[in-house]
């Protein structure tokens, strides 16, 4: 990767109606301690650099990764942003 | 959880000396895809709806789930957003 390389986050969540068995572990563990009760989602985000030409060149190359391989689009949505 | 609950986001990084393998089978499996050299590095996001006073009331208590259980602050770091 060169020098000029663009930074770029792909931000990855479980579709809203799909039960996100981790996010409940948590807010479960989180009552355990005392935090009360509260509604947990669980997501990834990816940082990824990479060359391209330019912002909107880089914000299609992350979409594809997205599509291709970071989300799985049955389950999940996800969300691009450059800096 | 009352209907006036505040939404946070807590994001949870590996610090920046600390080796991300999960990152690094990502930048591999990208390339082996066509999209050339990456450079990848994965976090957690958690969104979090909790009841507190205000946005203020809810950073601090975020910033407290994060540290008792969200992150693990030897090897990660944690960003606290509230709209």
């Amino acid at each position: 990767m060169s020098e000029g390389a663009i930074k770029g986050k792909v931000t990855v969540r479980l579709r809203p109606g799909v039960l996100d068995v981790q996010g409940k572990a948590i807010a479960n563990a989180l009552a355990d301690l005392g935090f009360g009760d509260t509604e947990v989602r669980v997501g990834k985000v990816f940082e990824v650099s990479l060359d391209a030409a330019d912002a909107d060149a880089a914000r299609a190359r992350l979409a594809e990764m997205a599509t291709g391989l970071l989300a799985n689009p049955v389950m999940e949505t996800f969300e691009i942003e450059v800096d």
